[in-house]
C-alpha cells in the first residue's frame, strides 16, 4: 500500500461505514520512546471509539496520562494482480485515528461504552446477555478516542497496468477478499436455540 | 483482547505459520513523539520480515535512521459468544515484532526481497510477471525488520463462562471467521486463462 494522496478521504459517512464494518483495529501507543502497536476490539458510539482492556495493559496507562494515540482500522477487499510485479496492490478500505484516549470512569459512559462494544460483535446482543457486575465493571478499563482527526484511505479496481505491459501473457485482474462466517459451534453444555441474530449476522455477511 | 500471560507464544513455530499466513500487518512508528500506525503488505523471508512503499513515507524515513517500529499482524478466527457481556472475546492468532528498521540498499536483496513480496500475495507468481525495471526499483523502498524480538498471542476455543451464568436462557458458543475468496474478476482487457496459483489459492482457502 503505497501513499496515494488520491485515495485519501475525510468525510465521516466513508469513515464511520469502515468503522462500524471493522471487528479489530491496531492501536499504536509510544512508551519509553518505543512504538507498540496491539490488536484490539472497539466499537463506535456516534463521535467516538471506545476500547477496552485489563487496568494492567500499557495503553491504559499511556490513556491515564493523556497520550497520544494512533488507532488504524484495514479491511482488506482484495488481491489486484498485475502484469508487472510493480503494479501489484492491495485493495482495501482503512480508517486511521488520531488523537489523545481518554480513561472512562463516568460509570454511565462506561456501561454504555460496554454496551456498544458487545453490540459491535453482535447486534442486539448486550439485550440479550448478563451485563457486567460491579466487580466486573471494576477490572475493565474503557478508553475513549474522540473522532475528530479521522482519515480514511482505499484502493479499489483493477490493476493499473503500464500501457507496454498490457500485451505480457500473465492474467491480470482482482481476487476479492472478505470475511468469511463459518457454521456457529455451540458452547458444550449450551442447550438454547441459535439467536436471530446469529442467522442474520451470517445472512449479511454471505 | 485482554491481557492474558497464559496466551503468550515465544517459538518461531507458531510465530513463523501466523506471519506466512497474513497479508497486511500493522506498522507503529514514532514522529515527532507521536505513534503512527499504518496498514502494510509484507512478508517473511527466513530471520526477515520486508516491508515496501514509497521513498517519501514516514515510515521509510524512520528507516533510514533506524529509528524503533513494532510491526503487528492479527488473524482473526471467531467471534466468542458468552452469557455474559464480561466473557465475550475474539478468537485471533497475533504476532508482535519489535526491532529497528532497515532500509534494504543491496540491489540483489532488494530485487530478492521484491520477489519475496509478490510471491507472498501469490505463491509462484513474481515467476509469471514482468520484474521490476531500474526505474520501478529506484522509486520503490524497501525495509527490513529482523524476528529477533517476536512474539505470538492467540486464544482459541470456547467461551469461558462462570459457573454460576450456565444456566441462563443465552446461546454461547464461537462463531468461526475466516477469509472468503470470492471469484476472479479479470481485467478488462485480460485474455490469457486464469494461472494454476489462482485455482491453488482458492482452493487452499476454501
Amino acid at each position: 500500500m503505497r501513499r496515494h494522496p488520491e485515495r485519501a478521504a475525510y468525510d465521516r459517512t466513508t469513515i464511520d461505514a469502515i468503522l462500524d464494518e471493522g471487528l479489530v483495529g491496531h492501536v499504536g501507543f509510544v512508551s519509553d520512546g518505543e512504538p507498540y502497536v496491539m490488536p484490539m476490539l472497539y466499537a463506535r458510539l456516534r463521535d467516538t471509539l471506545y476500547l477496552h482492556g485489563s487496568p494492567k495493559s500499557r495503553l491504559l496507562g499511556a490513556a491515564g496520562h493523556r497520550a497520544p494515540v494512533c488507532f488504524t482500522v484495514t479491511l482488506l477487499d482484495g488481491l489486484v494482480l498485475a502484469r508487472s510485479a510493480f503494479r501489484h496492490s492491495l485493495n482495501y478500505r482503512s480508517v486511521v485515528v488520531l488523537g489523545r484516549a481518554r480513561a472512562v470512569r463516568d460509570p454511565d459512559e462506561k456501561q454504555l461504552a460496554l454496551r456498544t462494544l458487545v453490540d459491535h460483535v453482535m447486534s442486539g446482543r448486550s439485550d440479550e446477555v448478563r451485563g457486567p457486575s460491579d466487580p466486573e465493571l471494576k477490572v475493565t478499563e474503557v478508553v475513549a478516542l474522540g473522532l475528530r482527526e479521522a482519515s480514511a484511505k482505499a484502493r479499489s479496481g483493477p490493476p493499473a497496468d503500464n500501457p507496454n505491459d498490457l500485451s505480457l501473457p500473465v492474467w491480470a485482474g482482482v481476487l476479492p477478499l472478505g470475511l468469511s462466517v463459518g457454521e456457529p459451534v455451540p458452547e458444550g453444555r449450551c442447550q438454547v436455540p441459535e439467536p436471530a441474530g446469529l442467522r442474520e449476522y451470517r445472512r449479511d455477511r454471505a
